[in-house]
């Protein structure tokens, strides 16, 4: 008895924010890792969902935040970190000093740092841990993380990384630089998808067979993560949302936002961007971001096959 | 003895015109394979190492395309395969009615059709053939061949093509689609090199180890072909030029003069063609194209361990 008391009184509570495409497979990988975690989403189908799982439905972000000791925001930007934590969330005033805020959203580095600064000022500790990899590995707990943060944060992080994550880069021991280094990999992810759409549309527009213009590149030096996953959706004509033209007018935004705020030049990542704000500006803001290719007028793109 | 005179009779000749840093390869994997290979190159070591090989060393492009029934150019450009089959070399006049023509180089669509047009009233076939992998993949005889032309062109290319490709893509039976999947494959090789040094480049800028950016970039959905090789040489501060700078100034031009000779959009590659230029114009043209990250001023690169 003295042996599950103690067991007990050490064993920290966890909170998760954010229950979307990422949020819940994180949520559900520190469910079967066995962490005590409650999760609160203003949908309720995916708390539900959640619950279904195994998992705790909280009532509210401060419901949540009350509870734990660590508390992981998977949330879509920065206005919403801001609001979670500071504002209509008040989840700072909720959470105990030594605590710990996980940042998983893709954010600008000075967002990060300030969020880190407001909530050190109560006592809390923070870890700038931006994810990637998508919703299939998140639900598989094999999401890379990069992140910075003290000593401290990245321990009482542990048992997180390790339900979650498959790889951990630890970009240094201040807040913003893991959003730093995610803001370098959307800008390389961005223009890459900004990139094959206009291999491919062009190979299209000079009578290529598309199959054979995805085989010759995917098996050559002009390939690219994105050009295989997205260009294969454009084959498929599925342009199912697993990640929307929107977050790329939104992250390629945050890339010039953080070039210009030190004045450095970005040439291709402003190119791209203006992609995908023609695609939205299309109206195919919340199709999958290959759906960008979508831009490229007096060509005719695969149809789905009956 | 009827059963050797029969056998050289039927045995085809096989030259060779540009011993660079692919065609070298291609040539000695065609001695490797047993054809008989007389090549020719303007420069005289290019030609003696060749022949330390085993080649045949062609005293002109006459004298290689005099003896060829199958006559593959690996020359650099088009104004090159221009001489060479029509200009100074007058390759066309010397090769024989039914034999081939291989053209490896990277040349606008147009271009190659116009050669095959010109060939063909002389009787002469034309294999629009450009390749891909570099000189280490074609020294080892794994050269990627994209490729468009006749069936008899096909087959009577056939012993080069099993010579020097391990992959081979059909494009279709009429010249130009072969050099058309070549320019789509150069547009996305071009971006991927110039956006692989924006990232890179924004990553120094922001303090970020870039050993760790390379870590993360090469794990994650942002990694390219192009980044993986090419920051590599970044990381080792090894700018010798396996592709020179100016060759992407050539090839990305080659890319902008066919999107717009259909009018076709192409914001992704014109962004990275000015780095190049830009590159080029700081008087890094000779260097590895890696160098185009040279251009971002306020950062210190990776130096040379000593």
């Amino acid at each position: 008895m003295s042996t599950y008391t103690i067991r007990r009184a050490t064993m920290s509570v966890y909170g998760l924010i954010g229950l979307g495409a990422m949020g819940m497979g994180m949520a559900q990988s520190m469910v079967r890792s066995g962490l005590e975690t409650w999760a609160f989403d203003l949908n309720p189908e995916a708390l539900r969902a959640f619950a279904g799982e195994g998992g705790n439905a909280a009532a509210s972000v401060a419901d949540a935040a009350s509870r734990a000791d660590v508390l992981a925001l998977v949330v879509v930007n920065a206005a919403q970190v801001e609001d979670v934590l500071f504002g209509s969330g008040r989840a700072a005033d909720h959470l105990k000093p030594g605590s710990l805020v996980i940042a998983c959203s893709t954010v600008k580095p000075e967002d990060a740092e300030n969020a880190a600064t407001r909530l050190a000022a109560q006592g809390i500790l923070f870890l700038d841990a931006p994810i990637s990899g998508g919703a299939a590995k998140a639900m598989r707990g094999e999401i890379t993380m990069m992140a910075s943060g003290s000593d401290a944060a990245f321990a009482k992080a542990d048992p997180v990384i390790r339900a979650a994550t498959t790889k951990l880069y630890r970009m240094g021991d201040v807040p913003g630089k893991g959003s730093a280094m995610k803001i370098v990999h959307q800008l390389l992810a961005g223009v890459h998808i900004a990139a094959a759409a206009e291999g491919m549309a062009f190979g299209l527009r000079m009578g290529l067979d598309p199959q054979l213009v995805y085989d010759v590149v995917t098996n050559a030096a002009g390939n690219s993560w994105m050009f295989e996953n997205r260009m294969a959706h454009v084959l498929a004509a599925d342009y199912t949302p697993l990640s929307a033209v929107d977050i790329f007018v939104k992250d390629l935004g945050l890339v010039l936002d953080s070039t210009r705020k030190v004045m450095f030049p970005s040439p291709l990542a402003a190119a791209a961007h203006q992609q995908f704000i023609n695609a939205s500006a299309a109206g195919f803001g919340r199709e999958d971001d290959s759906a960008v290719i979508k831009v490229f007028p007096g060509i005719s793109l695969p149809e789905k096959k009956a």
